[in-house]
């Protein structure tokens, strides 16, 4: 243990997510041999994204504005919207340029386990913004994991009702993969959703 | 890219030490969803280290005072001095507590490609403390690598005109560790120094 401060900084960098006890302590004599600047930026950073960021109050996307810069922004089809759990699914989803229209960001994937149901994630508003006719398609993109697939299978049953088009990310090998080392679920899939390519 | 000031706090992040891309995003991501007086404490922390930490003005060691906690207790050995590289070799060998006499932090080792030489470590210093005559044993405890090996090289040298006894600390195989898998430079130095155990 160390004195004061330096174990209090420590501590409080071991609480945050994938920071060991080593890591902790690297960083904190990291941090007290920097020049002040440097951390003063940090810990000006730490407080400015706890006053500035919050979540879109349309898709839940974080966002600096009320609504976030794809909700604003007019030239992204609307007639499309795109489920993801978390922000960080929207950004890696943006990266691919294979999407240009909205999304909708549920704060999570149901998990009865860890006490998360239909009613803490954003599925109500979801259903709101359903009843603009001008949404036609639905692509539930919920992680390929157990509760991702729980999540979308629930979605999927409730929003059949509509008569909106609802469709489901396609699961099968990664790009660049290589076939021997697949998991077995995943090399299922893959034949399960198998592409005609001629012949009929 | 995320907006703004989350951006900004996961590139923060990402320049501290051992922390990646994903990491910083997930701890960014952490911040913004977590309590708003955990993240206060968390920049509080950062700033009270750069503002209460210093060096020990003896062993130079971290400090929150003139001196350090070991080098003002009066319980401790005054008359073995062992000299690491960093403070948090002094916390390792606290651990052990096989040692009770005081320390001298060098601030590194002698690392040429690095551009450290013995003038940007505390070995001046050292040089002074020796001159008290109550010091009577000086226990090299640099890394066991090529740079703590040159830098107890040098200071044993430099030592050998003073008369008082220097020792550095011995290498050989780690405690709990297997033979078999031991590189062969420390198996070297564990038949190098082996102990008597019988005869003569």
């Amino acid at each position: 243990m160390y004195e004061g401060a330096l174990q209090e900084l420590i501590d409080e960098f071991g609480r945050l997510p994938g920071i060991g006890p080593k890591s902790a302590q690297r960083i904190a004599f990291h941090i007290m041999e920097a020049d002040a600047d440097e951390m003063t930026r940090l810990a000006d950073a730490i407080r400015a994204v706890k006053d500035k960021v919050h979540l879109c109050s349309q898709c839940f996307n974080v966002s600096e504005q009320e609504l976030c810069g794809i909700c604003r922004d007019d030239r992204r089809d609307g007639s499309v919207l795109c489920v993801v759990e978390e922000s960080q699914d929207v950004l890696a989803i943006e990266r691919t340029r294979a999407f240009t229209g909205k999304y909708h960001v549920l704060g999570g994937s149901i998990n009865p386990i860890a006490g998360i149901g239909p009613e803490q994630l954003h599925i109500r508003e979801l259903l709101t913004r359903l009843q603009d006719e001008t949404i036609q398609e639905v692509i539930l993109a919920t992680d390929p994991n157990l509760e991702g697939e729980a999540t979308a299978t629930y979605l999927g049953r409730m929003l059949g009702a509509t008569g909106i088009r609802v469709t489901r990310l396609a699961s099968g090998l990664p790009v660049g993969g290589d076939l021997e080392y697949a998991d077995e679920v995943t090399l299922g899939r893959a034949f399960e959703g198998r592409r005609l390519l001629s012949g009929t």
